[in-house]
């Protein structure tokens, strides 16, 4: 961020008066910039015994599944927006959309949000950022091969509580070294 | 927002190639500026049977109780980001953080997430963005000097919950005309 989206004048990087960390301010209308961490909502499509992943056809981990995800938009609830990136990903329908895994990434300032839902009807197909979208049995996952931490994790956790039926909300801190 | 923030040079609002809505899209270098909404992070301190509530300092709603919440910030986990605010607010250390109510505000583009936290050690006071602090009991909560419905729903859920000391998560969508 080098200039200022209210004026076009450049930016320092300072401290402004009563706050307590650098941001980016203009050197002529003093507008502040804040910078802000982002919500990327995602689902956990579920039917019968079997979720839905979607191989990305996008970079970054091209190739890997993944679960359907993407940055939330301003106007949008956060299960709108799972359930937005569903449709756009996997042409899919979720129903009753339910909190499940809740994860900061403080390292690249971002928050991941997973909902279970019900796949209904039961019918998918890829979307433009998929090469392929199938549905796995828990033995049929493909473990090696998927594409963030957060998508592990909340299978894993969705495996682990299914033999229980009880869907609590977890909440995990994920961080690397960059 | 009128200005590129990589070159200077003044903004378009259209939808980009392979994008469904429209961005602030530079005329010059053709950078895509994208918006997202925010997550304010905060705390409902326990202590004992009250809770701590911040008389805001600051508008908007200045006068009126508030829980010690804010802008998460780049770089930390929501649940620092919680505590932050509540040191900063009420000179107050929580432990035990943990996720209690997720609210999404589409109409605002911002999304609320409070932590149950124990008050530990029992003590605090005014921040700077407060004019007081204090514990209440549930008879004693201004329910018609609270300045934020996030703030009315987190309280409500948390007096009702607490006759079965169980909490789960509670999700909901706040949506106001403008």
């Amino acid at each position: 961020m080098k200039f200022c989206t209210q004026c076009g004048k450049s930016l320092d990087h300072v401290i402004p008066p009563d706050d307590n960390r650098p941001r980016h301010v203009c050197t002529s209308c003093g507008h502040i910039h804040y910078l802000n961490p982002k919500i990327i909502a995602g689902c956990l499509p579920v039917f019968e015994d079997r979720v839905l992943l979607c191989q990305r056809a996008i970079e970054p981990r091209l190739g890997l599944w993944t679960l359907p995800a993407g940055f939330m938009e301003n106007g949008e609830t956060i299960a709108e927006g799972a359930l937005r990136e569903m449709h756009e990903e996997a042409n899919a329908v979720g129903v009753e959309p339910s909190l499940y895994t809740v994860f900061s990434l403080p390292h690249i300032s971002q928050v991941y949000m997973f909902f279970r839902t019900t796949l209904n009807p039961p019918t998918f197909s890829a979307g433009s950022e998929s090469l392929d979208v199938k549905l796995f049995t828990e033995d049929e996952i493909p473990w090696d091969e998927l594409a963030f931490p957060v998508i592990t994790r909340t299978l894993e956790h969705f495996f682990a509580d299914r033999t229980s039926r009880q869907f609590p909300l977890h909440t995990e801190d994920i961080r690397f070294k960059r």
